[in-house]
């Protein structure tokens, strides 16, 4: 991968800037939209608020999303609020779906593909008339993204297994302050640096889930129902539900600590979540099953296991073993 | 290097937690700060805008700059003054050294350890009652960075041959309105997944600075005044001057343009720059020669050659030898 600076005019440079061509005609493809609508950001969150702030900073109106999205989303959201926007954060239901009812006079929503701690799939809100921003960090692995009256949609290296670094599907003619100043990378929306290695990642991640998700989404599903029957066997209250992406199995625990089940799980060899990553190392209960309607002791109880392109029938049958024998184990130990 | 989430709770997301916390406390050491004083960015403009936007969105009063500043500066203090603050962009001398006084009731104040374009060495500032900020990003290969009576300091991965990644020195107790919100990464002060591996590399590459700055800047003093020499041997007027960075020497050549000279240098085998990277790509006259008083043709003709730390005496010869030849030719070339 080359070390140039894409912005230099030397042969370093030049080569970094081809690839870095390369990286958006590639990642442009891959969501069937135009090279010119791509923009490249240092994660997930920065793509969330750069479509957010940037949209929201340049338009007035009302600002809408739910309770349940992702903390970026609700974190911008309310960075506009302070700015004196009024800001709708509408119910989801007790799955996590988000209701359909738009207030009028909102002109910026953000919505998702799936909830990124139960798996939910969303309904996709109709608003006339509105900036509509999609948090695409969820779902790309397993279900192809509709990018159809999207404005602007969030995407995460990471979740793709392609390291850090993001990308924001801006849509040609839609404006958006930037949130940072200086050169005129990325045509103006995102100065600095670019970082071609991170652009390159995402970019053949991309490529890989239209490749394979069909394909994956089918094997994954049964494996994620496995999983799902040794949350329940290990006497777990399921949590998401309706459509949801296919990898995800996500259970309630009551009277037992996310935590304590996080740390035991990871020490017989499985590595789950509780909340969202970006909550943890926090205290709080997860954001997403308040607004579920659990009550906060339930919210504290949460335990989330996934899988990836890579997981294999034996890895989930060991893991269902180990959270019933875990569980188990956890449920008999006095707090 | 660890592929985790430095927020996750289990194994993987712990080792990439180590990993980070390491990062952390290598470059704190190596700039003679406290851990909790570093913020790592995705790059140098990154940090800049964090400082300036960061603190000048928590603070009324004036902003001062100066008009040699990087883009970076410019451009979040030109954001601030939308936003309503007073901008006061301070004149430099001829040779890009920044106006010592200030305009009372300035609060926020951003100087630079030296020019981005010509290498000169900035003054300090006495800034009583102001938080200042020193955009770092050029210096620390070749000089200690006095931190003293400094609140922020941008510094630039790409700048010390560590890639993409930048980091603010954020003085503790500074309190800054964050680029984007989400997670409690940073503190709080930048949301979103950490990138384990530029932090390394921007830490190990402030080591390095620390250990071999002394020696490298007394070797490459007589490298660059050999590249000064050819610039006047070939007709150039050199730009800057007074204490410089050891590793610079810039030159104008009139009736030449700097594209073509860049162009036909690089054929040849020599990675030159005009301005800034960051303002390449576009056809603007540098805003660097302009502020020191060259006119809009002079302001087009410049050259600029640096020698890093792997830079030989055989490079600088033959590099030497090239400038001459291609500007001559070039020189009896018509336009």
């Amino acid at each position: 991968m080359p070390d140039g600076n894409p912005a230099s005019p030397h042969l370093e440079g030049r080569i970094a800037r081809a690839a870095l061509d390369r990286a958006r005609d590639r990642a442009a493809a891959a969501l069937g939209v135009a090279a010119s609508e791509i923009v490249f950001t240092a994660s997930g969150t920065e793509a969330v608020n750069l479509a957010l702030l940037g949209a929201g900073r340049r338009n007035a109106g009302g600002v809408a999303t739910w309770a349940a999205e992702h903390q970026a989303v609700l974190g911008a959201c309310r960075r506009l609020q302070l700015d004196g926007r009024d800001l709708h954060v509408l119910p989801v239901d007790a799955r996590a779906q988000n209701s359909v009812g738009l207030p009028e006079s909102v002109n910026l929503v953000s919505t998702s593909v799936a909830n990124n701690e139960v798996g939910t799939l969303q309904p996709r809100p109709t608003v006339p008339g509105s900036l509509l921003h999609l948090d695409a960090c969820q779902g790309p692995q397993w279900l192809e993204i509709d990018l159809t009256d999207v404005h602007f949609a969030a995407f995460s290296g990471h979740k793709l297994g392609a390291g850090s670094g993001g990308l924001l599907f801006v849509r040609d003619g839609v404006l958006l302050e930037p949130l940072q100043y200086g050169g005129p990378q990325e045509r103006g929306r995102r100065a600095g640096l670019e970082d071609v290695r991170s652009a390159t990642a995402i970019a053949v991640a991309l490529e890989i889930c239209v490749r394979e998700r069909r394909e994956r989404a089918a094997a994954v599903t049964p494996l994620a129902a496995m999983l799902s029957e040794a949350l329940v066997a290990a006497g777990g209250q399921l949590t998401g539900g309706g459509t949801r992406l296919p990898n995800h199995a996500s259970a309630i625990f009551e009277g037992i600590r996310g935590e304590d089940l996080l740390l035991a799980l990871d020490l017989a060899g499985v590595a789950a979540s509780s909340g969202s990553a970006c909550a943890s190392g926090s205290l709080d209960p997860s954001h997403v099953l308040l607004a579920m309607g659990f009550s906060l002791e339930q919210a504290l109880c949460s335990l989330r296991l996934t899988c990836g392109y890579e997981t294999t029938l034996e890895e989930v049958e060991r893991a269902a073993e180990i959270v019933v024998s875990v569980v188990g184990r956890l449920a008999r130990t006095p707090a």
